[in-house]
């Protein structure tokens, strides 16, 4: 089960899409460069191929949990965490004060997602414990930062988000974990937390749970939230170790996939109360979560683009190898490699386009996270704050929705051997299935795409985009490039109608607004891959007379892009119908009658 | 986990839409009637949702393989078809003559869609025995019949079939088993099969395998295939059991899904030979299943519907208990069910629609069945034949391939719990992701639409069934149903399309009509489905001024219609685009670029 980093797609991705030199030239980033980058990605290829993909298929067959509340990482899971910490792979966006290497987000995400193609469920041990850093480092007092970061940004300890309960899904407000003061400034936290990912496991000294949980004079719903700091083991003042804290991994879920990822049902005060610290002010846990939210998202949006390149990378090599049936229309009767059958390369097309135009668009996304953070004139970082809040629901919503379709065609390819575990095919797709569910589902991305993200701003960023796009679409006619330049405007126009509906509608009826919601964001998808597709092939075009120019791989990229645009982009058309006309069809029925 | 057979809509495609009361006029079915259907369907309804769903998800945790080469049948799963033979349900439609009820096979399907939605796993025993009988029934001597037919009728005898080998999935001429006439009229048997769908159990007294294998002097390719009976037990004259065959299940195989359903690794001859017995004339085993495939890809159409049903209802049960964050452009911010969140409305309706689409041209591709039989009229007959021919691929193709969305969007409604095993609906994703693959492939099914069943006859049937859909959409006009009838004839315009442009490419360009060949498919799909709609819409609008109608029932069919075509239908436009000016961009690259 080979995984091999597309090496050269992220850079290109990183390097001319997301224009990386540029972000290197914000203040704070100026120690990286792209051949540092290069350098590090390079590292990572190696690290993600020969550690983390060799025991992927392992990891299929999970975690164990005990009785004793113990949970044993899946095998070769510890062995390769303790390499993954040697190496410093956490610390690459940790901040640099406590001893990480505090990388654009660009770079880091780049690395992220030779991980997440290598072994997803391995991969979210370190995806939480950024998240638990960046909230840590963004809202703690500096006494916690300096206790729980600096062991946090090597890795010896890892984080987790205690969000979930039983009751509280994706409505926070509904949230009921309990938070005492004890009088030291500590609290005792108590209550039940469900699906936290690698929420106990044996690969590191120490566990660090951020838990949200409730004040006793806290206000009812999301603003009487706040979010605590809730050590597996207590830590003394110096940093070492002390007693167990009462908190424990009552169970572990047995899910359709992700299985080396333990996914735990975490218990919190049995005993009398698990002592907590208090990140931030009180009640405000939810807007702390918010800030890592983009983030947590983005991350998710990689992950499901990861694991499609890797179900990708396993269906080409299927069909270079599986020999079967005659060529369609030749007479000779001997079997060719189905890679020479059109409708596999009409798979595999379908899936390599559709790849390429996540990474960059998700890439391009990081970008702009990083001049949001960064960029020295406010009114820049402002522009690109609202670009990141835009395309962050995309991201997330698009990439996960199409990995659910691009590693089925991956074991569609494969046939019936696909459907058999021990091909590994299978893996890839029950692993991808979970992330248009975490991190908010699609449907969630949605409604935050319409109401926060387009009609509270009143559509700016949304028309924006679309006239960049618009810009993109011009080139692409001048430099004779008609069909994808037509598809993209047709795309365009139908994106347009959409928004000018959206804004229509959201004030004056939500619902049928919502109604449209998830196409409009596919719809977006579509259309934002595809100028990303049209801005590669231009740039392909432009380096083709380069002297060191790789003719094969820039004029893949062309090819590539004239199939998205051929197959991706129209299906807008339907789309746009059902958003624009199709919402009272949605809500009419009565609910009896489903 | 409970399932309720969808006993009206079932009706209504059967009586309405395909229109059993014609097929029971047709010579042979006099003795059916509607009342016996429903009497039938009844039964089976109980049937399905009291023995076989309940013992569905326990079946999830699949066979047993022993090395003594035995396989005990999932818990539970031996006492149901105990129950099941007692019943008479294997009998349905097999022949008369040999102990079965001889039935239309509209009705069996009707009846097999409720053992598929209850219990897929299980439904696949009474399947393949089905396949057999309908083999053996049509080319085997009287003497072979006589001794095999009425215990398979019964259920007492399960069949199989033996095609695949390891080198020859698809491509059957790559088929290697061996079969030595002994000298007596019999033969000896040797080779190994795999994926063999229920290959070895314990529920039945003997399995007659159908095996695929090349005699001595056979000439190479499909044109030396030629069909045995192997069975498990050898069979005395007078029907009673001698000694073991040699023949044995080598392993079953770990799969994604159907884990009820054992799927075996078969060996035959490892002892010098199992016992078989000729089936018609030799080499022309090919050809022979040829005869059932029909049958079968129809049973593999609706096996993915009828999943989809069964994920239908839990998302329906879910949505509706569920209470999670207020309702859109809603002031209170109580949680409400999650059914009035109009996205998990519009992904229920998505179902629902398809569902029923679905059903319904299963159903009139399966009437057609019966009239291709049965018609007296030897030119209607013929005619019907062709109908067959050209709706069996899209049936299979369009509701086999929807299956996965639908069952995805089942899980999507259900967020973090769907993808917990215990849930159950993972389990209706994994056993629906078979049915795209196994009886042939979408790209399998999608090139015997462009080619034989469009090219070949030069668009006959096409181009008479889109006629059809046109009067179907001016009917709709007719009756103030503007919006639908729109849709539909701008889908059908994308269809006439695709139709000539498959006709101008197949002969000069075959590759190129096959890169569109399964966005041909999906097309026909949904524009026939389409059509089965409008012509439910048409009819629930006439049966609404009926003194005993079920007014809610009618207006939910034509909202239901509405629905799909203001969301489905529309989709034609995207598919078109790409079938018609994507063929190129499927072809171009270099296989090296993959």
């Amino acid at each position: 089960m080979i995984y091999k980093a597309p090496s050269k797609d992220i850079r290109f991705a990183l390097n001319e899409l997301a224009e990386l030199p540029a972000i290197c030239t914000l203040p704070g980033y100026e120690d990286c460069s792209v051949e540092l980058t290069d350098a590090i990605l390079e590292e990572g290829a190696k690290f993600a191929e020969n550690v983390l993909a060799p025991i992927n298929q392992q990891g299929d067959k999970g975690a164990k949990w005990s009785p004793d509340f113990t949970v044993t990482a899946a095998e070769g899971f510890k062995e390769a965490w303790q390499q993954y910490v040697e190496a410093g792979w956490v610390g690459l966006r940790a901040p640099a004060e406590f001893g990480g290497q505090g990388l654009p987000a660009l770079v880091a995400l780049a690395a992220e997602e030779m991980w997440c193609s290598a072994n997803l469920a391995f991969s979210l041990a370190p995806m939480l414990t950024l998240g638990a850093i960046e909230a840590i480092n963004h809202h703690a007092s500096d006494e916690l930062k300096n206790i729980y970061l600096p062991r946090m940004s090597t890795g010896e300890w890892t984080g987790t988000m205690n969000l979930t309960e039983p009751q509280a899904g994706s409505d926070l407000a509904q949230v009921r974990s309990r938070a005492i003061p004890v009088g030291d400034g500590s609290y005792k936290i108590s209550g039940q937390k469900i699906f936290i990912t690698w929420g106990e496991h044996d690969m590191a000294d120490n566990i660090v749970h951020l838990v949200l949980a409730r004040l006793p004079d806290a206000p009812a719903g999301v603003k009487g939230i706040s979010l605590f700091i809730v050590p597996k083991f207590l830590v003394h003042a110096d940093g070492s170790l002390g007693a167990r804290n009462d908190v424990r991994c009552v169970s572990i879920e047995h899910k359709l996939g992700i299985h080396g990822s333990p996914t735990a049902v975490m218990s919190f005060g049995d005993d009398g109360g698990a002592i907590g610290y208090l990140v931030g002010e009180a009640n405000k846990g939810l807007a702390y979560m918010f800030t890592m939210m983009n983030h947590a998202r983005l991350g998710v949006g990689i992950e499901g683009m990861a694991v499609s390149e890797r179900a990708y990378q396993k269906a080409v090599e299927y069909a270079r190898d599986r020999v079967q049936s005659r060529a369609v229309g030749s007479p000779d009767p001997a079997g060719v490699a189905i890679i020479r059958h059109p409708d596999v390369r009409r798979m595999l097309m379908t899936m390599k386009a559709q790849i390429e135009a996540q990474r960059a668009l998700a890439f391009y996304a990081a970008a702009a996270l990083d001049r949001a953070a960064r960029d020295p004139v406010a009114s820049e970082a402002a522009r690109s704050q609202e670009l990141v809040n835009f395309l962050i629901p995309i991201v997330k919503g698009w990439n996960t929705e199409q990995a659910n379709e691009i590693t089925s065609l991956a074991m569609q390819i494969h046939g019936g051997m696909g459907y058999i575990e021990e091909t590994g095919v299978a893996q890839y797709c029950r692993d991808a299935r979970i992330t248009a569910i975490y991190e908010g589902t699609t449907g969630i991305q949605a409604l935050d795409l319409i109401g926060r993200k387009t009609a509270a701003e009143d559509g700016v960023t949304a028309r924006w985009l679309l006239e960049e796009v618009k810009v993109t679409a011009g080139k692409l006619a001048a430099a004779g490039y008609a069909s994808l330049a037509a598809n993209l405007e047709a795309a365009v126009k139908d994106a347009e109608r959409c928004v000018s509906f959206i804004l229509e509608t959201f004030g004056s009826r939500p619902q049928l607004a919502a109604a449209g919601s998830v196409p409009f964001l596919k719809l977006m998808g579509i259309v934002l891959g595809g100028w990303m597709m049209g801005r590669a092939a231009l740039i392909a075009r432009a380096q083709q007379g380069d002297e060191d120019a790789d003719a094969e791989f820039l004029a893949a990229k062309i090819v590539t892009a004239r199939f998205y645009g051929e197959h991706l982009l129209p299906q807008t058309a339907g789309l746009a119908a059902a958003i624009v006309h199709g919402g009272d069809s949605v809500l009419e029925l009565d609910e009896a009658l489903f």
